[in-house]
């Protein structure tokens, strides 16, 4: 039994023009990538994984987006730097910097997917329910192959879930 | 329209008890790699790509096989060279030896497939079709991506198809 | 002919009690490691090449020095950010913040060494003479023989040279 | 203090007109690479690392020469083998064939040098002494230090020393 993946809550949107929500991408898989600028396995591992994401499947069937969740490090992790950054490692995927919690170190979607840290990559399939969390290193074959399972499914009748900002219901 | 993917005509097999044959593995998916133990490109990526594949996948869903086929060195490439290769690179996967021919440089089962050279991979459907042929150096993302998408098809019935030593019909 | 390395103009340093200079260093080899933290190049090679050299060499032989020279991006890559960054990456040598000029991009030390860019790796012989510099990525093992060649070179008398904040004489 | 290090038993030579000898390389910095051609690790680390070697210095100043030391499968890794694998691997310095043993699987030079097993790196210095061995992996900065500072040393008058065989003196 897997839950319809509750929507991303970003203060900010880079490479986009407009906010993205997963209800909009319902019928594609979506790969978000949970990051940090100056989070080192983020850089060396999960930036490279999400552009060969990316890479490898068409973007009509597969949604990669980056997930900027700062937990550490608050005030130099900020906005202009991480235009920097993306700017420098050539990313080209849309990325939402993660609502900042207003009491306490750990944003607000961080808090509400139960992140244990950086990088995560969650792998949503095309009803919109959350299947896989990966904390940490995984291998690019086990992506593609879950990915490529995901895709193999058949997508739900997208009016069939009806999400508010907070939950949603199949009705 | 993908065909049946012809048996693979082979001499001697390792690290299995008895012959395999592709009808017999109907319902998996096939990973078949074709290489020579003296081949540069097999040895850094080939071979590992599929320790990766069996790594991945259960091996109830997911067969991956050896093909050495050895088009060139002929003299040096013997099956007691290729033992000691498999032996010392820790291959665990069944490896066919391809058949040589009795006039020709190029062995039967990479004439019959049409093989470019090595390391080359096939991938073969659950109903035990040719989907996918790799010459060269590929991702493992994309790897990924093809043999999950081939598991989420549906498994034909295996009675349907009928072999003998040459060619495969459906009916 | 080689010049004496002219003394690195420094905002301030991290890693190390009290500024460092290179005439204090005078009798070691000093390897020089020109990066930004937004650099992709500097933190996928010339980050952990410095680590290497800091690893293969004895620092009574060799000294490391990282060298922050920011030329874009001036407003993120600031001081607080560069500790941030430093922690994160585990840099354990010492780490000098060039001395930002007053009305360009670049740099001061930068400019007087007439860097192209990042990451440059910059090595001083144990008479205080710049021997090798180069831009962009370099082999380990021509690295490794360059820093060992200048290690089988006689060590000059230190109180031959004399230096000011700008320049140096041999006297 | 270090021994002369004694002249290799050589059964063939490959690439390279006539046999060598240590004493005629005498003057220059000797690196050579003991390797067997089914060894994983000398295939993936040692045979790149030897060209490294190659890459990064001048043949006036430093010879590298590839030693086929077979220790087990001898029945398969025989010359004809090795000149597959040398022509398949790219492999351009001397290779010499280590004199196999006429009652053990030791070869005569492996036993004399007393090497662990495959690779191993000796490196020679001018003189013609052994100053370095390693079995196994090493990194490319330490190697690049270690020939670096043999090249830095001063080579001894090549007439001073005296090898047959078996031995050398310096007299």
């Amino acid at each position: 039994m897997h839950t319809i993946a509750p929507e991303l809550q970003v203060a900010a949107w880079l490479n986009t023009r407009g906010a993205l929500s997963l209800q909009q991408l319902r019928g594609k898989v979506v790969a978000i990538y949970a990051f940090q600028m100056l989070c080192p396995g983020c850089v060396s591992h999960g930036i490279p994984q999400a552009k060969a994401i990316r890479a490898a499947f068409s973007d009509q069937e597969v949604a990669v987006i980056g997930l900027h969740s700062v937990f550490e490090h608050h005030d130099v992790m900020t906005r202009k730097a991480l235009e920097a950054f993306v700017h420098e490692y050539r990313i080209q995927f849309p990325v939402a910097i993660d609502q900042p919690s207003s009491d306490g170190a750990i944003p607000l979607t961080m808090e509400r997917y139960g992140l244990r840290g950086t990088p995560t990559l969650l792998l949503i399939d095309r009803q919109g329910r959350l299947r896989h969390s990966h904390f940490g290193r995984v291998d690019d074959m086990a992506v593609g192959a879950q990915i490529g399972r995901l895709l193999g499914e058949v997508a739900a009748a997208p009016s069939a879930v009806q999400c508010d900002d907070t939950a949603c219901s199949i009705g």
